[in-house]
């Protein structure tokens, strides 16, 4: 069967939202939420607009999606992100019990795997999905500031 | 010779914040956050009231602090939490960059350290500040809590 709402039709939504962070200078990092196949919640990273640390696109997410559902855990919630969540928020994931947590680029230096950090044990994880385009737009992205500076 | 602002006196602030955080029925942890011995920022627990799990009083104080600075870095500023950072609140002080970090009461379930997450190298860490005032209220809340349910 044909399904129109696939992983990959959200993470191409969570790559939009990281295409959002591109054009604003931000590192590129976008995230949606999903419940019953319809897009609760997105966020993009906003750390240098916001002066923020901890405006990253997960943590925007969390907070939409725990506003829509009038309720702070996300159970039966997906969270779609072009990154491998850091530790901070990891954490914020782990809190809300999340049930899956899809991301497409890994993050060798500030994951939280290699940071020591954990999710819920109850939450399941894919990494991996449409990787290339979450890690060539964060490259261009460096490139670009680079040449700037 | 006779300081009167010394850890003791930010962490009875932090603990006023915590207080709040009981009066409003929130798990009662507290924060603040000094620069030059001002306190620039302050947070309770608001994750029931809010219905965000991001709500932790030390991510308030530092979107708070950040706010007050114009910047998204916390290098000459100390932060005074009354209970051990979880590893999202970790994660965010990680980012800030924090000079220095004084906790009062250990945890030794969702604490930091127990979940593996890490804070920033150059972050200078004191535990055990009025740690008995902190964990006495914390227990008082979860009594309260148990005789209500």
């Amino acid at each position: 069967m044909l399904t129109p709402f696939d992983d990959t039709y959200f993470m191409k939504k969570a790559l939009i939202e990281a295409q959002e962070a591109y054009d604003r200078n931000e590192i590129p990092v976008g995230a949606i939420i999903v419940s019953n196949n319809t897009v609760i919640a997105r966020g993009h990273n906003l750390t240098e607009m916001l002066n923020d640390v901890t405006a990253h696109a997960e943590m925007q997410a969390i907070t939409a999606a725990a506003n829509f559902l009038g309720g702070k855990y996300l159970t039966n919630c997906t969270l779609y992100v072009t990154l491998e969540p850091c530790q901070m928020c990891a954490g914020a994931l782990y809190w809300s019990q999340i049930s899956h947590v899809v991301f497409a680029a890994k993050d060798e230096h500030r994951g939280y795997r290699v940071m020591g950090g954990k999710l819920h044990p109850k939450t399941k994880i894919t990494e991996g999905l449409l990787e290339e385009e979450a890690s060539t737009l964060l490259k261009k992205f460096f490139i670009k500031k680079r040449n700037l500076n």
